[in-house]
């Protein structure tokens, strides 16, 4: 398949990469098409790796996946372009992480909304799954770092998109068990659960960990 | 040991009659000293039980245990009063739910804030651990409900305080692992997990659930 990879960071490499290797075809868009990161990422990731703004990676792909921070995350949509998105599946991995009052950082909405609602709301004619951000981006394409069978979420609004999201989940990256947590109102509940995660990563003194849920 | 119960609802009646069970005396405090809920408690409770108000009760324990609905806490202490709980533990197991906007709740106090925190703020000479407030009453006091070894956190600003409340929630609750979160501020991180939590219970259909963290 074609994907298009929405920023150049940590969470975008490590995804555009895994999707490269399983055999897909991968445009990393950044604010400039000659953006250094991803053109660093090219040459690594060899066949299949190309990279562009975010409006070639958007219209590249058949499915995108957000991987900008989240305080830029609607900026970068916008530079995508609605159109380019339209009637797609988009992955929304993003966190709306705000560290300008120091560590640990507090989010930028949260509570009564999301980032994941905020981005739906802003591209009404695509397909806004949330899931991978609760955790590491190494953990997100190789579930294996952390011992045993543990679980990732999804949610959103489309049945048919949640299912697409949940077999390249399952085929390309490795996971067992997705949980869906139904509509998209759900990211209130991941995203919120970053505060626990954070805490959790000093406690551990690792970002390699996740969680079971037991039942 | 001595223990007070602040609250007679379903968290206060699981925690209070698990720690008469293990032959500890609890006084369970309500807004009056004859409500209905706690008579009907110490009735079935049997020996080590009784009840009285928010300060008869607080006067009592050597422990208090805050177990009222987290929109009432605050006032419920106040109650109780500042001069009974000098220099106490008291372990805080309730959330900042807000039903007033319909389901699922939301927090009316999060992010930058917890519940757990304004009642130190409240109470400056008091000890306030929070613990247990990621799991269903049920669950609290027999981990067992659900399978293998799950997770409960604790956090707080005193270092004896916690290892007291762990104590506890091992040799009375019957909890194997505890994870310390840290300082007080952690609460931010467990209170906003229920928004997590309460999308869980709707996925799995079932309150009897927790997590295990995995590293």
């Amino acid at each position: 398949m074609k994907f298009g990879v929405l920023g150049s960071g940590m969470v975008g490499s490590a995804i555009a990469g895994k999707l490269v290797s399983r055999g897909h075809e991968v445009r990393m868009g950044s604010r400039t098409a000659a953006n250094e990161k991803a053109a660093a990422w090219v040459s690594s990731a060899g066949k299949g790796a190309s990279q562009g703004t975010f409006a070639d990676a958007a219209a590249f792909g058949e499915i995108v996946f957000n991987c900008t921070s989240g305080a830029g995350s609607l900026d970068a949509l916008k530079s995508a372009g609605a159109q380019n998105l339209l009637g797609k599946v988009l992955v929304d991995v993003a966190n709306p992480l705000d560290f300008s009052k120091g560590m640990p950082p507090t989010l930028f909405v949260s509570n009564e909304d999301s980032l994941a609602e905020r981005i739906q709301a802003a591209l009404p004619d695509t397909n806004v799954v949330k899931a991978l951000n609760t955790i590491n981006a190494n953990v997100m394409v190789n579930p294996g770092r952390v011992p045993g069978e543990t679980d990732v979420f999804v949610c959103g609004n489309d049945a048919g998109a949640k299912a697409q999201v949940i077999r390249i989940l399952k085929q390309d990256f490795g996971w067992t068990t997705v949980i869906d947590l139904g509509d998209l109102t759900a990211a209130r509940g991941t995203e919120s659960y970053l505060h626990l995660w954070l805490r959790l990563m000093g406690s551990l003194k690792t970002a390699d960990f996740n969680v079971k849920v037991v039942h």
